[in-house]
């Protein structure tokens, strides 16, 4: 059972009835048809159908089911039971069309999930499996690029044209926007996060990638490596710098470094008007935005520096893409009935 | 006066009446408007009429007049002369358009030359000035991203929809393709050798930058310094690596290590289907592109590796690229007409 509380701005939270998670606010997408939509993570799934009014009813997290051999066909199956579900408490809204965006490698344009390590598939028909399971049009990203799209039409990125938006947590994953339309190259565009800039190892196997040293997840990591003390997340790891720790400082300190080092190249090479940053690591505030500045400034010269801006929609970004994406998916589908 | 010799495959041979200078078999841009082309450099300039087959006539080399206070004007009155040699010459062709492209910093949206270091131009309203002078349309650009387009749509990235053009020289310019656009970020995009992979100082004021360590101007540079031996260029110091020096092996091995950071950079973020290296470096052939091709597999992981080619029409892109844009200016001239 879920209980929903609306205020007067049109925001609603929502306590979901299975994890009991209460999730964050959700804004909305604006008037247009009523979607269904779908975030499927390495971990769980979000899920809500939104109204003619762009309001999110029903969110709720759930957990993904089992990967691996049948895993593509076991996630379609839980989707569909989601949509059942959402379909049978709210009767007098019907969706036109699915959003539907995973993680992993993504060729959105060929509906094809290319890989995921936590859900694991290769090549699988995620679009045309949905599709026929739900007998509605399907709109098919990645996760990372549909809440990009979702900042870039709703949130911190909306002022511009030319963005790239990073999202740093337990690693960094990125998306581009070039002239107000994202760039994925088949699905290999935006890993920021797996872009070199040292010698260091990296678990993907290449050298040097920057979230190896710079998300959130490294900076906890790293910490506790070199000190010998676990610490709660990386928040913990910025206040002992702030404090004085010496240990805290360096990690810190070499985190701030290779992101400047990232995001200058960005600067250089495709020159963004902004670079957006959400995920855990953006709620540092001053304390990452000021610092990444100033030393972008200092080793840069002739560039346009990008304005440095927090990411707006926080964890529900995704769903918000995914809600988009679905919007368009409806139009099309009704122009071609039309 | 200038000497022509055509061969059955339609390209021709100039020599040029001011320099001398034999310059490079120039390809034919195919059929449509005669126009007139100038790709504009540091020292010298480029001018040529292409005729509706679209072959260049009268391709000659001369020198850029003088920079500073004046200098965008005076270039500008050099242009007409040039302009009216070419007419005088070829009284039965009729150029519909001109193409302008000039090096620096270029808005080619807005028709400006932001900065020039050589030219010593800031803001410089060069289409305007041009339109004027000329009385007909005219497409401006950067020369590097005009010589990239040219490869485009006649060279060695003709058959990629994404792709970036890095020509290697004195310096490392670079030209970014975006399903089948030129991505120019109001002229900032694409410049890949002052794009910082390290720490050492540029000229530019930047610490770190590819160009300082991997042009061809570099590698001539840091072995002279290093050796205390003056060399001929690049070329001279990659063979003397290959005869056992090892002050040239060393350098040339970090002028390799430092291109394939930053093309893994370019793989991981933007991921071109092929990299496209031209300017003088671009002939060590095997030594360069066999180099590259196994540093950025042994590098990288997941990533889609691009395709690593050579561009094809050498020192001649730049014009064939003002000519190209040149004809969809006249194009729109007569839609605008008709």
């Amino acid at each position: 059972m879920s209980t929903e509380a609306s205020d007067h701005s049109g925001i609603r939270d929502v306590v979901t009835d299975v994890s009991g998670e209460k999730l964050a606010r959700a804004a909305t997408i604006g008037r247009g048809s009523p979607v269904l939509a779908f975030d499927v993570g390495g971990t769980d799934i979000k899920s809500a159908l939104f109204d003619a009014d762009g309001t999110a009813l029903g969110l709720r997290r759930t957990p993904t089911p089992a990967g691996g051999e049948g895993g593509a066909e076991r996630l379609i199956e839980r989707l569909a039971e989601l949509a059942d579900d959402l379909r049978e408490q709210h009767p007098d809204v019907e969706p036109s069309a699915i959003g539907l965006v995973v993680p992993g490698i993504v060729d959105e344009k060929n509906g094809i999930g290319v890989f995921s390590s936590n859900l694991g598939w290769r090549d699988a028909p995620l679009r045309a499996l949905a599709a026929e399971r739900f007998g509605m049009p399907v709109a098919f990203d990645h996760d990372v690029r549909a809440a990009s799209w979702a900042e870039h039409v709703l949130g911190g990125a909306r002022s511009y044209e030319n963005s790239v938006v990073l999202i740093i947590g337990t690693g960094i994953a990125g998306a581009i926007l070039i002239d107000g339309h994202p760039h994925t190259a088949g699905g290999y565009a935006g890993e920021i996060g797996h872009s070199p800039i040292g010698d260091w190892p990296c678990p993907c196997g290449a050298r040097g990638c920057l979230e190896a040293v710079a998300s959130a997840g490294a900076i906890s990591r790293r910490y506790a490596e070199a000190s010998g003390t676990p610490v709660g997340g990386a928040k913990e790891v910025i206040a002992l710098a702030a404090a004085g720790d010496e240990i805290a400082a360096r990690v810190w300190d070499e985190a701030l470094d290779a992101l400047t080092l990232s995001i200058a190249q960005l600067t250089a090479v495709i020159a963004p008007q902004a670079v957006v940053i959400g995920g855990g690591l953006s709620r540092a505030g001053g304390a990452l935005f000021d610092e990444l500045n100033a030393r972008l400034r200092d080793r840069l010269s002739f560039h346009r520096i990008p304005a440095l801006v927090p990411a707006e929609l926080s964890g529900n970004a995704g769903i918000l893409g995914s809600a988009l994406w679905a919007r368009e998916a409806a139009a099309v589908g009704e122009e071609g009935s039309a």
